[in-house]
């Protein structure tokens, strides 16, 4: 049996565990025989193939990134997509594929398996919002990067009595934001399930340099306040007097500082939050995915991704389009509110 | 209501996390008054009392180690423990008790709850074995140094050619080994669980030299040969000239170099697996137990303790006589089978 | 002899080493008694001292920021600011100051031991850009956290195929900048002292991904194109059209997209590099310009302040109006050109 | 020009960066040829030579270990050793060397350059012990590993309030063992230049106690007590029933813990001090020495090698048989002599 694995989407921490374990337990137990797809969809699309085998996996285990590339193609937006695939699936004569990726890259996995391709899927995103897994790899990783960051943080705070903004990634969900936020001891954690009030904020602020430290405000970039909060006078402008608008940690730095005339700063931990070596708790989901993806391969048990249910790895559909993503619920923000200002 | 807070055993990173969590919901929420018995059931034997309020956990999110120090003594152990602990309570106004410890700390609350004592437990240990929580915090740090030290091992090992062993934390359970020899892509992991064959072993040591690679073999510190096969020459002998058996990490590098001829090292990480700044992942996990644990104490849910189920923080009984440790079963050591040798 | 100890400008990592140390050795071997003077020369001048002693000092050493508090405050610029500090001293009977702080607070310092104060000084900067001194603590630290985010910023670069700009701290020198650069094995290097070709940095990053690697350019904040390269058009725009001048790093990856079709992002590192426990390095260089400064007080030595030479810490004179800063020189630059596209 | 390139001793961080630079500049500037020889002298001697080409230095600067491999091969205790390396230089065309090592490495290359050889040597050692230069690469980072391990078990420590030893690397100096415990805040460090009193040990350990905190002793691995300190009975028996010396972490503990009746334990760091990813500090000075030695091979300046004098790389000539290791002297030990007790 010749198997296809491809890695799509943003690049995360684990990637390179998932292909490792996938090659050594398909080819050492099963005697498999693997080829990679480059770029995500794109080498699937374009038939960029390469050989796969257990020399070629060894020693990256703790690298981050992907030694298959990965790219953002959606094979349904290019003309003929599907088709194309199965030629190149045909040509090379790959009899199923591993697909690790995210949201996207698993959506359009569901989609070709219900056209009748052999896909077996393993979730991946630092954001953790793949709905049907506890976990998602990459994400403690990126929580672990970003707590580290707000550790730092404190203290340069504290140093200069000043209000800190931590910009965490998260467009949709505040799964980074909750947890680093939680484990770094911020003061006002934002999510962008919840949009928030700035005043609310600011008062958690104030009420925190009352008490004589120094507060940390915690935001996912897709975070937003309250309608009507955020109006056009808040914009900053550059030097020759036009409004631009800011990131919302940026915005949020402006606001805190106009509204309650402490000095705001912000950091936006950007892309250091999705490479590097992954945690150990990355490295032991990301190799359990990938022997238990080559486990449902040799099942046969093709149209399910792995997912992580307690401390079990069980099958579960890949998404299709009623499938949401995994969002914070308010009960779980809840729990820390006790933490706020 | 006034609340007594007590840590007991060996200390773990995340303590103070719980204790913070404790008591700044229980003050903020609950309006509860709490105070710190020191050195786990010896302060409470012996009624040493100290203040905890707010201001004293300020900070100690992000240290290891206890604020309230911590003890191995069992209450049941001292002439009349018990009722010395119900002075103690009396004499402090002390309505309840949120105790954090291991399985002999936990084991000593369940009996005293037994008695009618109203006490909370929240379970803690580097070493992952207690029953009825999927995870325990300080275990994710503990994996997360020896993962690191092994990540470094490797070089060493690579450049020399040597085999290098590396003892880890674990008298009765293998999931430190096993989860931080998985991460740290060890070559073979040895666990109390299961008695090892030492031929076995080596087997796979020099297979790894086959393909030019240089092997890491993981083993927790209670982990065992097959019977027969360490004998008495094997172990040394104390200052006095009585036997010794040396930790198992050096009898086993001593048994590999003598059976292959290659070079073989061992390295015990001790105690730095249980020090220092708790992970991300165990300031999370102690946080919540803290929040649960004080809710539990609100609800009168007494003879309970926290527990980690999936996502979710669940409360399960205290442990009794009769519950065991949780171990690594041979399933889930069976996975990984296929990255030894 | 009562002795003020102050501490201005940005936060650094390794303030707390030194206030440590004086404080340790002061009071141990020379029975000296300790003041420290809040928030640099604001203190001074508001006459905000509190007590310092050794138990205050206990534990701040591995600790990042500084316990007595930091502001950009230059006593020359209050009215009378000179004799209000006279005027504190006096009131506290503070015979002499040690003064931790970078280019200004140890200008400041020159001043006024020139006007008569007792003074010694004690550089500091994460910019290492202080003259007379090999190395000024909390630069250590800096470089190895932009490096450590370089060798995360590789992976996500080589798995999307795609340049990475990371903008670190330096607005007059390029020191963070070149060490970092060099450690993380940048492609690029951009440093204030050297105005930049962007065409010869677009040539480099060409060349790199000829070689189908992907490159890092790192860029010290304050680093400039040549004259004439950027123009009003190469401000970004708003979502509203109008032009917004962005920061060097945005700058660059914009021009460096448009100029080679490819990819380009920006990671603004910012305030996480000043943030946080110190090094090894910067703990060991900060504990010994405490003592060395000391060592200074006891011999009456004012107007003096420690400095790094090779090995051993010597006494120069405090910087003046003629002291310049230390800037990266071209002979150290060239050298690692080799490196770069 | 043909290069040969060679790492010889223990392996240390920083050796791959050395190599990658040595081969970077030299290819690109020079235009020189490389081959690498395997496992340090012992490749000389039996003409083990590898291909070395810029492709396949890629990527190693940040990679621990040394891609050459290493050994402790002496050539000159080999029969006609010098000869048969002489040999392998004609036979594959090499027409000088670079030599890394520690003082035995360097000191053979010393002698063969003095017999004719035309060799340039970079000194490397994580115990900083090679004369004539300020640092070698590595020892930053072994420092750096240290005082993380250290930091831990302050924690650990404080929460039993029991003595810790922690035994460092030092066979013949205590660099690491007093950067370590200075940058760790050891109340107690011992080191192989100075002979300690076990008295004066346990009276500052328990000095320590009476302020309520835990002691923590760092020493390096070559310490001993002063002459008669250690007798027969503390010695503990091999599996012949031979006496051996315990470790002298071990002794220390279990002296301790007698003379004043508090619990001690003992942590051997071991090899996780020389191996993984260098510190930025070691990159920066590896990288540098690599420049500059390719330099010397370049000039035809043979028989010298790099050394670091303050922010310089200079030439110094390759050590002879008169050339000592580089010692803590006494004036420095005793500047920390305040934090002791």
């Amino acid at each position: 049996m010749r198997v296809g694995v491809l890695t799509g989407g943003g690049d995360c921490p684990g990637l390179n565990a998932v292909i490792r374990s996938v090659v050594r337990k398909g080819v050492q137990e099963y005697g498999f025989d693997f080829v990679g797809l480059r770029d995500g969809w794109l080498g699937a699309l374009r038939g960029h193939v390469v050989p796969l085998d257990v020399a070629s996996v060894r020693g990256i285990l703790p690298r981050g990134g992907t030694v298959l590339g990965s790219s953002r193609t959606n094979p349904f937006k290019h003309d003929d997509g599907p088709r194309r695939i199965e030629d190149t699936l045909a040509a090379h004569g790959i009899d199923a594929l591993v697909v690790i990726g995210g949201e996207d890259t698993l959506g359009a996995a569901g989609e070709l398996s219900r056209r009748g391709l052999r896909l077996v899927g393993v979730p991946k995103t630092i954001d953790n919002d793949v709905a049907g897994t506890d976990y998602t790899f990459g994400f403690d990783t990126a929580v672990g990067i970003a707590t580290e960051a707000i550790d730092r943080l404190h203290t340069t705070a504290e140093s200069h009595m000043r209000a800190l903004v931590v910009e965490v990634m998260g467009r949709h969900s505040g799964w980074i934001a909750l947890h680093a936020g939680v484990a770094g001891g911020a003061n006002v954690i934002l999510v962008p399930e919840r949009p928030f009030d700035i005043e609310q904020v600011c008062a958690w602020v104030q009420s925190r340099f009352r008490f004589n430290y120094a507060p940390i405000v915690v935001v996912a970039e897709g975070a937003v306040p309250k309608e009507g909060q955020m109006v056009l006078k808040d914009r900053s402008r550059d030097e020759y007097g036009h409004v631009r608008l800011s990131g919302i940690g940026e915005w949020l730095a402006l606001e805190i500082a106009r509204r309650t005339g402490k000095d705001a700063r912000t950091t936006v931990l950007g892309y250091i939050q999705r490479g590097g070596s992954p945690s150990a708790f990355d490295r032991w989901l990301a190799t359990r995915f990938g022997l238990h993806a080559v486990d449902a391969v040799k099942d046969g048990d093709f149209g399910t991704m792995t997912a992580l249910r307690g401390t079990q790895i069980v099958r579960v559909p890949l998404p299709d389009a009623h499938t949401g993503t995994k969002v914070v619920d308010d009960s779980l923000y809840d729990e820390f509110e006790v933490f706020f200002g």
